[in-house]
């Protein structure tokens, strides 16, 4: 499917699957995409790719001649990713690497922004995303957890990132029911973000 | 259950069932009963009462002098009221109404609020209640539908009560998972009160 | 200044005045922007552009073939988005008037998408909108007022539009304190979209 | 001024200075007495009373019998306090504690449950507080920091209270302006509460 949209797609046109989380919802994954700060011909990690609604979402910011490495250890998200990465054409920006962080940080290049979904070990991981972007480049955390947002506020702070930003957005979406609008929650994400100084 | 507790019942210590909405959880039912500014002796009518949280809350509240008239024209929810009334044993507080709003408002007497929590035709009910209100009297509205917040503010402006007051309630409840506290969100109610003046 | 960034400008890059609201929040302009589904090309309409914020974000979008008209009936909002246009370098892109809606949009051309921040006679605005969206053009509504949410949903209804999506986005902002993250709410903004069908 | 209502009192009701924050907003104040589980004859603490906004609160629900021991460190606070205890005519019930939180208890009875709105130094105040509360007694704690909010419940972890509740409770009230119902947003508040096992 060739589309020549550079933002924002609606959840349903992603291919979904019930082993694997997500995608992100619309609203989140635009100010995601927003705080990442990217463009065309960026370089970007997307760490915990799950469905790979930020995948798809960040590739068709930075193409053609950017790059997004998505990264999950879960192979079944790796598959999924994979298909919507197909699906929305975007072969040639995305490349696909089945394994852990920490490690698969370490095989690739500086980058300009580096996105983390939530991860096992996540002081660790935003350490070793500092270490791969370049001076100016963005970090941005979604955060489900309180635990997460606290220890991504605290873990950036000591790496004496600048700019920090800490946006709790929730959301309520409303559904047609026969009296009318139902507003319906969704869980509030943190997204926490920062430039490397 | 002999209960000395005066306020913010968990919303587990309520009887439930699938075939009823509710109970209206903990953090939306004390604010209800807060905009509705009862207390020991007061006479309320729980429109709608569903699964009887408004209506427990409420009786403890005017107790031992009070009553609270809870209406509703599904019978099951009425039985369940019932039920969670007797938990709480405030049989001798709450009077148990099945039937339609309109209808059973007629027969009642004037009382110092009225909750509503939602009903077929909010107008009508909003004007009857208001009818039955004593001076000072309050109503109040528990809208999940972005119509009836709208209709309720729109409804009590035209009656001219006083002090209305709107508010929009937005609750998110951890959830112990392994990797920390998830935050679920519970959809939004918008709470409108006012008095009769 | 020369831009290649295409979407989520900093609130604070936007030069700003006393007299005229906005800009609107980077937080509540991406997802606008994405509910407006724009791309490269793309012609857009910004009823209400104050501060030019949307304006801006949306000329990004669609340069450097598309255009965006920036209807405001209030000079000095004409003017400081005119300020903006030019600090980001649209001018190319964006067709400034000065105006009421309604008659504006009489001599526009038909469009790709219209954004309405709000406007004194929402639902007239929203009927002549739907008049020069082409098919499949999409309709944004950025509700601040209860009315204006309520209103935005009854009047696409009945104009049959599809894919109604009503968002209520509600965000708090961190603000670095001596002794943490202090939460900082902004107001709650329904975002109401829908294709012409 | 006597006073008969149990739960609820407006904000605009209590005295207010701008050298003391508070009082906590009506909305979470019920909410905060919800989760303190007190009725009539408890003995609670507030741990930095502010305004007092929720110690006459938590004085209501307690009167007759019951007492409230309120402790802030600001010699303005515990004054403005007094005054609003005096208005509500509930100085019997209360008792005033200017000092440090930590001193102030160790020389306070067991009690059935402690509320804490914030604190210089809240773990150490949180294990205090642990120590002075009765078997199944409460504690609850009124986050606005994001470092507050992760801190109560990593420390009321490690003390192995029972019953964890975490709620995020974000509030906007509507205003009245000329072209209808304006919703303002009020700082999202966590309630993290517990009880002792």
């Amino acid at each position: 499917m060739q589309t020549r949209r550079k933002l924002g797609i609606p959840d349903e046109d992603f291919i979904q699957s019930d082993k694997v989380p997500g995608p992100t919802k619309e609203e989140i994954r635009v100010v995601t995409i927003s705080k990442s700060r990217i463009s065309e011909g960026s370089l970007v990690v997307d760490v915990g790719c799950g469905t790979g609604g930020l995948t798809v979402e960040a590739a068709l910011q930075v193409a053609p001649k950017g790059k997004v490495f998505a990264i999950d250890d879960d192979e079944e998200a790796i598959q999924l990713t994979e298909s919507n990465v197909k699906k929305f054409d975007l072969e040639n920006i995305v490349q696909l690497i089945c394994g852990e962080a920490l490690e698969a940080l370490v095989n690739l290049p500086e980058v300009d922004a580096i996105i983390i979904g939530g991860s096992a070990s996540l002081r660790e991981v935003i350490r070793a995303s500092y270490q791969k972007l370049k001076m100016n480049g963005r970090l941005v955390v979604n955060a489900i957890l309180l635990e997460t947002a606290y220890e991504a506020v605290d873990e950036i702070k000591k790496l004496n990132l600048k700019d920090l930003d800490v946006a709790l957005v929730f959301v309520a979406k409303g559904r047609d029911v026969k009296s009318g609008t139902m507003m319906l929650a969704r869980n509030p994400i943190t997204i926490i973000s920062a430039t490397k100084a």
